[in-house]
């Protein structure tokens, strides 16, 4: 994990000491199952929790025990013996290591993935005002970063705003996906733990009940949502590179707050740098570097081996955190972001109406001009506004092919902006189901 | 494609005739919603139907008329002039390429997630019958290739199971998330076109409307969908790891069918080899390979560039045909497979009851002993077993810590397989809703 | 492999009559070496090239064979027989198939790679033919997608170049860890085969002899391979996105060749849009993802399996075939790139000279004033430009800080150009050894 | 980084203070050069080594500027102002923030490298070692995971030694890449520093000069270097896997050393599991991740983006600082591995002789009998011993092909193992170049 990529609510989630307290309470609770089933004595169970619920654990004290058993879940209970006391003994029967483990990491990524979804949240909020904002401000359309037709701003920014809800709903299925909880036993047959234990635990940390574990839940659900993870962080990837390119100098259509007092470069005191888009790009990067490694653990080899391990301490603190990062940091850039609509409308007008060239066309071939021969004049004009030769309005008027069926006053017509944008409130309708 | 894994019902989805014919029902249909909206003339609509209906696309012709205009869609328009005779002309009114190339490619994936769901149905009736067959074989659970504790071969199967069902709830979840039409004109603006147009043209090809295209359908869709067949390649990939395993010559508890007159290998005439499993795992990996590009396709530049489009004209009919062959190779193997629960009994004996140490632990915790007195004398007789000086049960009727509190009946009682078993019915439950 | 974008001379090495014809190849030649080593007889072995050498392969009729033995190495040695007759018995004696198969894949690894290596060359010339053309045009420098400071367009030029040569070193050394020869039969023991075979068929076939094989060529050596491929694919990335930037409209500094009767769009006329270096960063994907299965393949079990081998059907040909069309497409567009040294001078001065802040904050320094202060005046102005409020030049003549210590004339001296070309020469010597 | 994976040595390589270090030292040699070239005092260049030669750098304190400045260079030179005073001020003269990270990392890369080559020789050392110690003990080689024919533990040892020395080569390759120097100033023109200065640092920091900088180092290198990397940790990956192969249960012929104390499982005493290698098979998909994002580093936007940098952040030390530990940790356990020569020849036996089924068959046709009548024989006695029906020798004394053509002398002959063995000289040689 990247410190200076991580917010501290989602650092914490994977700090020692959270992690130490939900496989307390994993285990405390699975002591009141049994408890209640008369495998433990009910004084037991109370005494775990009387002694354990307010317990701060001593991370390097378990440390310390582990670097001797060589074992992270009996290092665990033996510190918890030293809180709890005698009583102890009775946590953990017929329990397997991993049962405690997978449970834990299936809060840990549940918890996380509730952040990831408020951050989807402020991250829509935002998207939403800037739309409504500039529903209208016309601004060029762009297809391989060539002037097409006219759109406006607003419904740019709908088209993120609708890609970040199913990034929310990607995300309610991810976090659907690994809210399971294990409690099986060795090789998963319940030999030596109730069904019920589970079914309680699992109520009590608000997860489901995995149906067939073997000792540890299967890996398909965390490449799953490790897959999940990567979509979302393309899709900041989509509007940071959106961003990146209306702040390039030529075009400066938007740009990324700066704030008094910051250095764009210390060598060049002028520049302003879309650098928070761009650590956005490189952050995609990251947290979709966990895709392979996650499936790659899915082929466990039978019951089930600990190659996964290690890969998962590694990807799942760093891929939600630095997720949970950049979905915060992009909230931040699109409400804050500085448009500039009137550099859209020169840029819009930047080749004198050729993005009106649809337009002239399909009016030409309604007057009963062949497609062919239209194309041909309409094409024949734009080439030399790109050549820089004369303006698009005026080579029409003088095109022979043209002239005879459209007037000055049709063609004035043909070059309006509002004829693009009469369905915006379709499309807002369908987004944010308002005009 | 590589045609050696490539089913003919699968190829045919991407094949160009079935292309040409997806993209003439598209252009057809926007035809009937154009001619009901008064833009073009009915009688052309009708008629473009009349002569289109039943046409056979004539593919060379097509690719001639390509290499001389450069633009594959134009020269599908051309051969369909030809076809259809100048009625053609009113095809394609204020569309764009995308509009047409992006919702048949929508067609072609969601026919192809359609074989795959399938498929996967054959997968989950294979491994139904042959649990229930072995619902109560006794065989080895194993955790990091060691044996652990007893399971049945029935519950190995019903994890795999529950895997699939999950398996196809992704690929149901991935079939959503790409059966999107749009129909949206240039820039995603509906200048040219009416929003009803794309709603009449969804509901004939069986889609859902696109909320926002910005004249391609956003490619988060298709990441998530690739991402969701590359988990469930990585499921297959752990079926066929364990038959791999279970085929190990000094295991051989199930073997792929060996078929009369086949081969194993041409120079050592005693091969029988699981092959078809190895395939599966390779082809895991191809299916796979899919997601990066996929997720690198997202971030396309404003409102569309054609990066996208290579990669899916080599992703898109690989990873779908490719997948659906790997799920059918499956589903036959599983049919298939040979199982040797006699071996699988010979193999959970191997170590003379060790794989009861728990059990032991156990009770003598429960007897009274400490966990570490206990388990230091498991522990110890165990290291002697694996070491081969004498056997388990000798061991640990000959232990001083064990001795003083299990009889041998208690002991006998400890090595009973059918302990193992009593929650077999549960899970079942679970998995099957059924004992 | 997508035809579309595979040269026939590049798909012809993976054509099965290629590879039929390299397999006898490597078979006769072992049975040269086996006549010699008077293993076999000498007349089988002349008879054996003398029926074989000049043999067109029937494709069909071995497909028909391996559908029946279900082996594609005895099915093409069955159909040798039928070529060569009797003698044919003498062939792959102590052998296995994949000595064959992977002694073959070295050989069409190693063509294909040759092919490369001659694609970058071409690549290459055109780089330096076209950075000598512009090696002091005037352009501006980009970091962050801002102007920085000027640059040469040849300077661009020169730095993909050094890249590229980069690129043929890679080549080159991936072609070296790929043209290895394993002749050592089952397991890699020679048990049955003596190893001078190995020895001379490497010769013949201009392979290194493979150290140690077991029974395959290890798979360390394709992961490199891919590997390599997947880093020029790279580079060719980078290189068709600085083309896609520099088409951008409103940059417009450079632009794809666009030929007479082209058509950018169905739609819009005016369209000219950088579809062949999009082209590129597609294919470019493509090509990468041959990485991970490549890695993924290392790990075969014991002395082998056959899980890679699906996987290789697949990248193989599709990763060769296809980096040699983007290397070939990257030469072409390079070659007939249309370069705008009028906009490039254009777009320098778009800032009224912003891009020199440096210079003059430098030169403040050295008159005496303190960084901060200096930093403090240079980006006052230089924000009052970004703000369009007036020209950058004016703003420092009229700044307090600046105006004590620099005159017009050296604020004048300051904004020259030729200031960041004078050391063009010293790079262009890095790279092309010349002026 | 995960810190249970990173050794000290590894990890200081990416502390903060040696960072610092670093970029002191680049910015102070630049110093002494520009001193040298009369561009700043001589006194500013030796005060600036005098105050901050032996310095300990505030890591808090440069953070705390940085927070300011949001600037991490710019923070560092204001710290290292507060360690040499003014003359600081002759510091980072025409330079950018990129000439000293981008150095800096190199220095960091370069030095990391050192470390993973030396963790090779220890590989290479035990691999060594074992292989010799091994060099004739029999063992059964094995393709599919099915018994084929005998090969020596030292072969299968000396195969990944010969792996390992690719690795190394590959490490050294990999360092070629990535040691260079830039100094090259803004879009690296050397508009404000002589490129003798560059020439300077390089010479010191032990680096070569990038012949094109871009402002930054061009990123085909860094995706080279982790691409090779991962080649190397997919060949831990391989030896790892063979290892958990050979401690199965059922095979168990090699085996993790298991220290007394050690617990192999909380619930069952008996475990032994093969934890280190399944854990290097984890690290080994850890280090693989880096691969693809420093693949889509490559493509950098026009003279540079930041986008690559938080990609960095995490990717070097992670990649580095695992492959480190992993490579040690395979080290210790291939010098540490407990070998079962007894099990291996137990395992050898298995089959009763069907390893020996190619010798059968091949004797059989220079017997004379046809090369089908004679798999035909050998494939029938081969599946009945497979079917546990009867002993391998027994079914070919009675076979009726068999029986005319082989006595029992030659069939005891056929089952020698010293006839694989007669070439593992020869392998020797070519690896270890003595036998």
């Amino acid at each position: 994990m990247i410190p200076r990529y991580a917010r501290p609510e989602a650092a914490d989630i994977w700090s020692p000491q959270t992690k130490f307290r939900i496989m307390f309470e994993i285990e405390a609770h699975a002591a009141d199952a049994m408890a209640d089933l008369g495998v433990i004595p009910k004084l037991a169970a109370e005494t775990i929790w009387a002694k354990g619920r307010d317990a701060v654990f001593d991370v390097d004290r378990i440390d310390e025990i582990e670097r001797e058993v060589k074992h992270d879940v009996i290092a665990f209970l033996t510190h918890v013996t030293e809180i709890v006391g005698p009583e102890a003994r009775f946590l953990h029967q017929g329990m397997t290591s991993s049962d405690v483990n997978d449970t834990t990491l299936a809060v840990q990524l549940a918890r996380a993935t509730d952040l990831l979804m408020d951050d989807v949240d402020l991250v829509l909020a935002a998207l939403k005002r800037r739309a409504f904002e500039h529903k209208l401000t016309p601004t060029v359309g762009r297809s391989h970063g060539i002037h097409a037709e006219p759109t406006t701003f607003g419904l740019k920014l709908a088209g993120h705003y609708a890609e970040f809800v199913r990034a929310k709903e990607r995300l309610a299925m991810a976090r659907f996906e690994i809210a399971t909880c294990a409690i099986s036993g060795a090789v998963g047959t319940f030999a030596n733990v109730d069904p019920r234990v589970e079914q309680h635990v699992a109520e009590k940390m608000g997860l489901a009940v995995e149906p067939v574990s073997t000792q540890v839940i299967p890996r398909d659900r965390h490449a799953a949502y490790f897959a999940a993870l990567a979509v979302v962080a393309s899709s900041i990837e989509r509007l940071a590179t959106e961003i990146r390119h209306l702040q390039r100098t030529e075009v400066l259509e938007a740009e990324e707050p700066f704030d008094p007092g910051q250095k764009g470069s210390s060598a060049m005191p002028h520049k302003r740098n879309p650098i928070l888009t761009e650590n956005l790009t490189g952050l995609a990067r990251l947290v979709r570097s966990a895709v392979v490694p996650a499936l790659e653990n899915v082929a466990l080899w039978h019951e089930r081996d600990i190659s996964h391990s290690s890969v998962e301490r590694g990807i799942a603190p760093d891929a939600t955190v630095h997720l949970d990062f950049a979905l915060r940091r992009l909230a931040s850039v699109v409400e804050r972001l500085v448009i500039y609509p009137e550099n859209m409308l020169k840029n819009l007008d930047r080749l004198s109406g050729l993005v009106h060239s649809q337009r002239v066309l399909l009016a030409l071939t309604q007057k009963g001009v062949s497609r062919e021969a239209a194309y041909a004049a309409v094409q024949g004009a734009a080439m030399k506004v790109w050549r820089g030769e004369a303006a698009f309005l005026d080579l029409l008027k003088a095109d022979p092919v043209v002239r005879p069926h459209l007037t000055d006053a049709d063609l004035a017509e043909l070059f309006d902006l509002g004829y693009h944008f009469k369905h915006v409130d379709t499309v807002f309708a369908r987004v944010f189901g308002e005009g």
